[in-house]
């Protein structure tokens, strides 16, 4: 059987290359005889392991030596709303809000200080990224959510802010596109999406930025411990981070983030050209904002629902279902996800087309 | 090759047949042509891999129908010392000290309030379980440690508290025996020895002693939350869970905890007797508070260490150095190790006897 065309939100498809040798690690992890699961965190394979992740992802970034260091932790990026203010939050920290998970990091830190929304598209369900904002002077930080996985909205810019560090969720655009990340001092993201497996979580974070709050950091919260013992305080999520290793190694052999940038645009210029070109669909957000990785968009006749998601799943398509707060449709086109799938998603909705 | 008798502490040996199901499933889960980490954790499928993992957890402690729900949860035991205090500290707390964790359980629930420590073995590096103290009135919770992995220490009895919530950290010896698990009204475990690969933490609690302290809970530290959400507030750890939910089917239908009882008494049997009468080694523990799945010993003459690491090592054993604080050997004696496995470790331990 051919295997199906996985447009999953995340977890998502990750490189057939990867499951392959991830599988014959669970059995035989490089000729140890040994299972991945069942070495331990300490010994230098794993190590070694881990070490690479961390500097792969650092590389992937080009944020090599200037500053950061790169984590594995656990918890996904929820436990980042989180840990974000733990570390970082003293008075005042300002935070825009652009969908779901924004306005979770938002209720979340607001067990540690004041937030400030510095501006929301909530009003019209998360369908655009605002713009034009002031800024106030005095943040602790500004947050933000870089991709909007539920809306399929992203930020195609971000605010300029001197001296006042950026902290951004990245979780489901990462190494997705070559742009400056050297821009934003604190990065985080749930592997789930174009990393690895659920269960690990990526901190890219700028050294300098730590150790200003006065609160007492518990030790699974504090990032700057976490450096210390070279993102293994505690056991880690070896599995996880280990499938995030062969993915990043993956991601270098294709040749970088410049590569995959080029062919996650061509994915997505073929599916929004069909979403605008075809007479029984439209795109959910504003065009200026989509998502280069989840295309969100519906039927004009939502009675004709049935007839449509009848046909994609004969096509061998999953996980195309949009989320509950928006409805329809989202196609989420991460790095491993190829152009021949997306092909086989616009040929089913230009076949509904021709049907109905 | 034949796979190595893997004495690791853990991350440690799981059945090699939960290993060849978790291998085939990352390349094609129950026929369905998707990966188990490629699947959405909202999917029926992986519903239903959490829902069974979490019955069958409640099932081996035979705690159904008790007031108790189980989740998985992220962060290893080391978040759970955190969020125990996070949930249930509201004044003051006791805490039994056995060992490095519970003297790391200790530093971080003192971020929340006050803590008394009613007994310790510190004094001796903690190679025996305190006995007779005195619990005082008034408690929050007490909390316990019920197998120390470093030293090789497990308790064999635990405080009758009345009231009083017994709080106990069962990473190394959840699901190794047969005991009355309703005694405890908290219980954590980190999944990497009995359960599964590291990555995924069991929390199984007692609904009744929740949602008692004044402060504001963290959605992500809030064991209230999660048992509303069902184990899935957040993206949950996939694959960790999904191997974690083999391992209990396996322990289920090797016979439960009362038959898997047995075959650890009989490694620990086996050990032991070594340990005592070989002339060359000696135990590290009191013998009373000798631990049945983690046995620490070391060479009465040091100097033959190397001597000794070379004859284990070429008898394909895997993981027997002990930790730093003790030094010497540890035989870990999860679960799935086979008796046939501490066979060997003895036979080499008899062998090198003769050859000095």
């Amino acid at each position: 059987m051919d295997r199906p065309h996985n447009f999953s939100a995340g977890p998502c498809i990750l490189p057939l290359e990867v499951f392959e040798k991830a599988s014959q690690s669970v059995i035989d992890f490089d000729g140890s005889g040994l299972s991945i699961l069942e070495i331990s965190h300490r010994s230098p394979a794993f190590v070694e392991v881990i070490e690479k992740a961390r500097a792969l992802a650092l590389e992937q970034l080009n944020l090599n030596n200037k500053g950061y260091k790169a984590l594995f932790m656990q918890g996904g990026a929820s436990m980042q709303f989180l840990m974000t203010a733990y570390n970082l939050l003293e008075r005042k920290a300002g935070y825009l809000d652009t969908g779901t998970w924004s306005a979770n990091a938002i209720k979340e830190a607001s067990n540690f200080g004041e937030i400030e929304v510095i501006a929301s598209s909530k009003d019209s369900n998360y369908n655009y990224i605002p713009k034009n904002y002031a800024i106030p002077e005095g943040l602790d930080y500004l947050h933000c959510t870089s991709n909007n996985t539920i809306f399929g909205t992203q930020m195609k810019s971000f605010p300029e802010l001197g001296e006042t560090p950026l902290v951004c969720d990245m979780s489901s655009d990462i190494f997705s596109k070559n742009i400056d990340y050297s821009q934003f001092d604190l990065i985080y993201a749930g592997a789930q999406k174009n990393m690895g497996p659920a269960g690990a979580t990526l901190i890219v974070v700028k050294e300098d930025i730590l150790g200003k709050v006065s609160r007492n950091i518990p030790s699974m919260m504090n990032y700057e411990l976490f450096i210390k013992k070279e993102s293994m305080f505690n056991t880690p999520p070896v599995f996880s981070v280990y499938v995030s290793m062969l993915t990043l190694e993956w991601l270098a052999r294709k040749g970088g983030v410049s590569v995959i940038e080029k062919k996650n645009q061509a994915k997505a210029d073929l599916i929004y050209s069909e979403i605008d070109r075809n007479s029984l669909f439209e795109g959910f957000t504003a065009k200026e904002d989509r998502s280069m990785m989840n295309a969100t968009f519906t039927l004009k006749d939502g009675s004709l629902a049935p007839r449509f998601d009848k046909l994609w799943k004969s096509a061998n398509i999953n996980g195309l279902n949009g989320h509950r707060s928006v409805g329809g449709y989202r196609a989420s086109m991460y790095n491993a996800l190829s152009l021949e799938s997306v092909q086989v998603l616009v040929d089913a909705m230009k076949h509904f087309e021709k049907t109905i």
